[in-house]
């Protein structure tokens, strides 16, 4: 499998760094604040159901998500809101973006064993500026040849990101913990891809009982394990 | 002064299709808004205050100018607002991200003209998706060899720019409308700067009074007046 390989492409949210368990954080605050409105299940189902509305205008990352969290307060509270809890929910947000970053176990020994070796770039999707503060904190900044922020991971934006890359499919693997965003398109357009599952993951990026069967990917349970067939 | 350059970077707002007179639109109804809590010049100021204050954390574009309209609601009302008015800055909001894209005159002519004798970019500030939507609807892409989407305009970041496009300052020309973010740090580092003045310029880019006198900077009312030294 490593003969081609040329390029290594890493996500970035719950691949290098914690980010959904502080979404989760977030998420459970704003259910405790509606309380007084609806319970937790609804504020949580309410927001997914914002949140999937809201995402082709909006996209992905922090500021969407806390504008879908307002939207979500306003129709759980039939409009009779305090306002003084949308400042709460600002907060929250600020909070969220505002996090210190948390590297995954591993990360960055992977990152300077490959360096060097491969052309190291990450790609990720959220907004722009949040990721970048994020990998200004994470301090990784220096392993990495080109920071790709995506609005989107589909089979377009990955062959976009190929052909700027100037390589071919087969030449390129991707390390990600979402199988919709970061491996199933990667091996539609020829490219290799490597799953490692995070213990909490997006309802939206979740797809229940796919089975991934292509000779392009594997499966490991920790990031240190890629080194075995890419060393 | 045509001699050396092989690449043009193009500012997008406010260069290529209008931008601030659609904030200004939504500034102008949000004002109204607000009108039972304070005057149009009371809520413009505590929105630039806002603004300002989120810039950081935020960054540019649609998303957090929303963010920003909101908190400056919650202020202005002293945290008296009716809820409704919250859902009427969302669909402010809104209305802004779906607004079709008006471009401004000359632009398809010369990007038309120059494609092929220049590598030609896209450099903007924004939301990510933002911009990406707008650059689909105005029909432009096919002139771009690249798109570059800066959380910054600064020096640091024409600076990667450049080091990313591997060439030289001198190799060089930015054209846009904001003296502080399109012309200066350009001119800064050793590139070509051309500024296109537009009748509306958002407070943050305005800078009174500077006079630039460099050998690498022009003026030009019109955008096809840079043909006369391109071609």
């Amino acid at each position: 499998m490593t003969s081609k390989i040329k390029v290594i492409g890493f996500d970035a949210d719950d691949t290098l760094w914690v980010n959904e368990p502080n979404y989760k954080e977030a998420e459970s605050e704003f259910c405790k604040l509606m309380l007084e409105y609806g319970s937790e299940k609804k504020s949580s189902e309410e927001l997914f159901r914002a949140e999937m509305k809201n995402l082709g205008l909006y996209g992905y990352g922090a500021k969407a998500f806390m504008l879908s969290l307002i939207e979500t307060a306003l129709i759980i509270s039939n409009y009779k809101l305090k306002p003084e809890v949308i400042h709460e929910i600002i907060d929250l947000g600020k909070t969220l973006l505002n996090k210190p970053v948390q590297l995954l176990h591993g990360v960055e020994y992977v990152l300077k064993e490959l360096n060097g070796k491969y052309k190291l770039i990450m790609a990720s999707k959220g907004d722009l500026l949040d990721q970048e503060r994020k990998l200004d904190k994470s301090g990784l900044s220096a392993h990495f040849h080109h920071i790709e922020i995506m609005s989107n991971k589909e089979v377009p934006d990955y062959e976009k990101l190929l052909k700027n890359l100037e390589i071919h499919p087969d030449e390129f693997l991707m390390v990600g913990n979402s199988i919709r965003s970061d491996i199933l398109p990667v091996l539609q357009i020829g490219g290799y891809a490597t799953h490692i599952p995070y213990h909490t993951t997006w309802q939206y990026e979740k797809l229940e009982n796919t089975k991934v069967d292509n000779p392009r990917f594997r499966e490991v349970s920790q990031i240190e394990e890629i080194l075995q067939f890419l060393l």
